[in-house]
């Protein structure tokens, strides 16, 4: 992971974000524009509460290829009777300023369910949000966020075939983040030269194994989006099968996935660190993924980890509390490296040893179930009283 | 519901709680005692990790009659190597006391998990124990507290064949509390006199629609457990089929249940108010049942109840969340009697008037999905500083 490189967007992609006055403050509206339309997927919420904004971009995705992608915080633009036509009315305004039809836009939306979004501060400002594209991120970054204390983004470089190829991403997160997909935004860019079906499987590939196994609170968004686009100018031979260059670029967008999943996590609404719940030796990948987010999901468990209390007895009932079949009375736990209990039973620990190692800014929760090869990693943070004051003030 | 009604034993019935050191402070160690054995019946933890002390109930309970209850808070008496041990001779000093084989004793143990059981301390006390058993209930339903602030207790009478019959019941709550039984430990105790497979048949009823309809944080506790005991000193004609006196009983005894689930809910871990969630209007039970358990479940809603906030959209998508086939497009949502959102959208309504709403001691929400007439009413709490507080320092 090149984490520490310098942000970098891949060649033909430009970006920018302004205050139109959605929010209270700070950049609310934000937009990608690739020169050449681009190929395109997108993973979008499974809450049955759709918003208009990922109806819209799964039907432009699917049909077409996007030239662009307009982003609002502040307005979920969700539930309310002009949903849709608030919706259409930003795209098609934002078409005519870049000359492009609004098929080819993307649209992701972020912010309070229910409130009507005010679509004029929006259009009054996409002369200033157009004129401002470049190739510089943070005003972007900025504007995608709602709770979110820090900007996600990650840049990293490939070689297919001699040609370098970029990946860019960034995301918000925050709350009502949870592993239905995708309760979150990600906007993922790349100039790579890609079919479109391969392009989806990578994302899928990526999406199952990243931002799916991450929780913050166990609440899906009707809003939220993962979406690539990829505009073929680093001119490599198309990749449209599954070839040793797809899986170069399916393990380094997996790898920026990831990235931002974990940064998801650990900036989660309240959060004083990040929790790596990793449950290995299952029979199923299924049933280690459900182990490690029974685990992951347990407010009590969550609750014990913000005050760093080494309580592995919550650990082991929200192992049990998992739909999954194995034998609980196998099960071992780790607190990072430290054995804390032995099949199914509590072991003599070093309790102050345990409470520094809570006390990190980044833990992991080992659980090996002891019955087959499989595993599962789900990301998430800790419950403080921050989430709650979050979240009982947010609305107002 | 003669919740007003004074506290009253049935006829056979004694209780007593003392203090022998588990806890910090106040009683710790509680008995039940039937001066005749009684037909009992028990519901018990789905938890994967079943404590020892829910094994032995339920055996002891399907091969025998019960004469003595004994319970103890500030240890939960599992995932340690020797549980089954500790509870076997706790049981069995017990007996020898009381003069009764340990088969006919069932026991309840509640606290943290992992901590190996001081017996030398319960069995010092357990003389005491029994001496002080009498017609008064307070003692031991201190004993069975942890977090919990109130004691919860009701006691009512009916009528079968002219006999006036009683039915008595206690229960500790307050966390790991979620649908899927039996995530806390009630007690109830009758002097109706009926076949053991009724009494089984109205408990699991009366459970069903009470206790497992009960969420404060959605964890479920290895230990937990629903037991009834029916000495049959009413000395009524034995109830053994679903006749017309069967009907009262287990009527009486979900009354019972739901008295004492809402106390649970209510007396939740930091809970300032106790919430019902209705969803009405279903196709089935089962999916009314999981819309209200996704929306009292949701962290996101039960913060913004806690700040008095009327984030109705948190609401509806918690809605959208549930694994349930309906059409989200048709869900209305009221505050108490104020309709807030129609066909999945918001109305005009008055904020100021639905923060008094949500300022209450008690609030209902009511989803209607207009699409059947099943329905299920899901009881839990709001989400505050005060569960974090709890939990994070709970271990130590």
């Amino acid at each position: 992971m090149d984490e520490n490189c310098p942000k970098l967007l891949p060649p033909g992609f430009t970006m920018s974000g302004v205050r139109c006055g959605l929010k209270e403050k700070g950049n609310d509206i934000g937009l990608i524009f690739s020169d050449v339309p681009a190929t395109s997927s997108c993973v979008i919420t499974q809450n049955k509460l759709k918003s208009p904004s990922v109806i819209l971009t799964k039907q432009n995705v699917e049909r077409n290829k996007i030239s662009a992608v307009f982003v609002n915080s502040g307005c979920a633009n969700c539930a309310t009777k002009t949903s849709f036509q608030d919706a259409n009315e930003v795209i098609k305004v934002l078409g005519k300023y870049l000359n492009i039809n609004s098929k080819n836009i993307a649209i992701a939306q972020t912010g309070v369910i229910g409130k009507k979004l005010d679509t004029s501060k929006i259009v009054s400002s996409i002369p200033q949000l157009v004129k401002n594209l470049s190739y510089e991120t943070s005003n972007f970054c900025q504007a995608i966020l709602t709770t979110d204390k820090v900007k996600k983004e990650i840049s990293k470089k490939i070689i297919i075939d001699d040609k370098e190829v970029i990946l860019y991403g960034c995301a918000k997160g925050s709350g009502m983040i949870s592993p239905s997909l995708a309760t979150m935004l990600a906007f993922i860019l790349t100039d790579i030269n890609i079919s479109k079906d391969m392009l989806s499987k990578a994302l899928k590939y990526s999406t199952d194994k990243s931002f799916n196994l991450t929780t913050v609170d166990g609440d899906t968004s009707p809003n939220d989006l993962v979406i690539i686009l990829a505009n073929g100018k680093a001119k490599n031979k198309i990749i449209k099968e599954n070839d040793k260059n797809f899986k170069i670029f399916q393990d380094a967008l997996y790898n920026t996935c990831l990235y931002l999943a974990k940064q998801i996590a650990k900036d989660g609404e309240g959060a004083t660190k990040l929790v790596e719940v990793y449950a290995c030796g299952a029979p199923s990948f299924k049933c280690a993924k459900e182990v490690a987010l029974s685990v992951a999901k347990s407010p009590l468990v969550k609750a014990a980890l913000f005050g760093c209390d080494p309580n592995w007895g919550r650990v082991l009932s929200a192992v049990g509390c998992a739909k999954a079949n194995f034998d609980i009375s196998k099960v071992d736990i780790y607190f990072d490296e430290m054995k804390i209990a032995e099949n199914g039973c509590g072991l003599n620990f070093d309790v102050s040893y345990a409470r520094k190692i809570l006390n990190k800014d980044e833990v992991k929760i080992t659980i090996d179930l002891k019955s087959g090869k499989n595993y599962a990693n789900v990301f998430t943070c800790d419950l403080s009283y921050d989430y709650i004051k979050i979240n009982a003030e947010y609305h107002t």
